[in-house]
């Protein structure tokens, strides 16, 4: 199968791009095309916005492309979201998007628009502890969809999402805001102080679009900043409190975070 | 006038308190009362919810209150402001209440309930470089309107509201969430990198409540954290960015921020 990479955010590092290449070669089982736009550099960008949405919409509309896989995170995917989401052509309907992170601006602007997206592990992670693990796991899933990939407590019939905290407390409100009704949402976060981790969970559980979704599991909230004071709670509670507070159920802890051990979580409903 | 100081948010240091208090007493024009709680401590902040909450509401309940000023921000006044907004009390309707930073989620609820609000300086601020003026400028309003306290580029018969940008991004969407229609929006920040300001822009300015605004300003964005890369546009240019994306007229800066400078904004139209 065809993978084609691109960075609707930030630059791909060339070691990665070069170490997950080998990967790809070694396994035999996929044809990943690297984007040159993922080596783009303008300021916080690969690339100036219109540079990193050509890119997007062209591995989008191209017919030979089976999968495309997101490069990074970082930032800047929400400024080109809702363009990559307009006007589709239909080779774009005919393929799976992977990514997590800052990405989720896009994950959430193609399922809006009926694309087939997952989130999970991303070109760079290579570069993460144990990140050969994630590259493989992306790999089988994208090119066999291997059952071990995927998040252990998603389950058959049920729809599920996945986001980071802070980029879906984001995207509330905007043109890319998905349908949640009925999902269980899977929430991770990084580098978040616990009053911001808080702040986002105020946010996102007192949207009533949010208030729709069946359940909430709680992914890694990792790299925690020390809080000062000492918070007084901890991410879990924090989650807890405020599904409590808003009526949505707190279905415990998820296999996703960032970091190698990340699962796969599509938000196609898996059907065995 | 009688003026109540509680502390919704965070926890007022006692010699914040007592410096405040001494300028009140020279001055002799305002009968200042701190309620205990601000000093309360409970983890992030000044008590627990229920005790926060319970001090606010008793003195928007007091006929004897002329006016209610947010001790300081932090965070945490989320965390009370639906319920502190909820069936009110003939009292609150009969005062004004004047804070910013995290209080901006007890000015956007109270504001629509209908109450008395203003963006400006807090009790805390005497501890920034030159706070006697911001203490001075916030009594001066609320005891005698002067004029002079006020933002300057305010136009009589222009409705203008003032918020912290992050405090806005998270209160879209909520309960709390305020009519913009027409307003002028004033907005600052403090330490936030400029992809989180570029992001927050994103998410404000995409929302459709937010777009029935009349206008822009931009207040100062201070103590900007280094981005990594360098980001590539300034923070006004940012802000300019995203008021051109989204349809919104963007009316140049305005004297607000977290800084001893920091104006008065009330909320409320301006006849003279």
């Amino acid at each position: 199968m065809k993978i084609a990479v691109v960075a609707p955010s930030c630059t791909l590092k060339p070691e990665a791009a070069e170490a997950v290449a080998a990967i790809a070669a070694a396994r035999a089982d996929a044809d990943l095309v690297i984007h040159p736009q993922c080596f783009l550099s303008d300021g916080h960008f690969a690339g100036p916005d219109e540079a990193r949405l050509a890119a997007l919409r062209e591995v989008m509309a191209d017919d030979s492309v089976d999968a495309v896989w997101f490069a990074r995170g970082g930032y800047g995917s929400n400024r080109i979201a809702e363009a990559a989401a307009a006007d589709l052509p239909p080779a774009a309907r005919a393929k799976t998007y992977l990514g997590y992170s800052d990405s989720g601006f896009l994950l959430a602007a193609f399922d809006k628009a009926g694309l087939d997206v997952a989130h999970g592990p991303m070109v760079q992670d290579i570069a993460r502890p144990g990140g050969e693990a994630a590259i493989h796991r992306a790999l089988d899933w994208l090119v066999r969809r291997d059952a071990l990939a995927i998040e252990p407590g998603l389950k058959a019939g049920q729809r599920a999402m996945a986001f980071n905290l802070t980029v879906l407390s984001n995207l509330i409100g905007t043109a890319v805001e998905p349908d949640f009704a009925g999902a269980e949402l899977l929430i991770e976060d990084v580098a978040e102080h616990e009053y911001r981790i808080d702040r986002a969970m105020f946010h996102v559980t007192s949207s009533p679009i949010v208030r729709r979704v069946g359940s909430i599991r709680m992914g890694r909230m990792s790299e925690i900043p020390e809080n000062d004071p000492v918070f007084g709670s901890d991410a879990e509670s924090i989650v807890r409190d405020w599904c409590e507070r808003s009526g949505i159920a707190f279905n415990g802890r998820a296999d996703i975070g960032h970091d190698a051990a990340n699962r796969v979580v599509p938000f196609k409903i898996l059907s065995n």
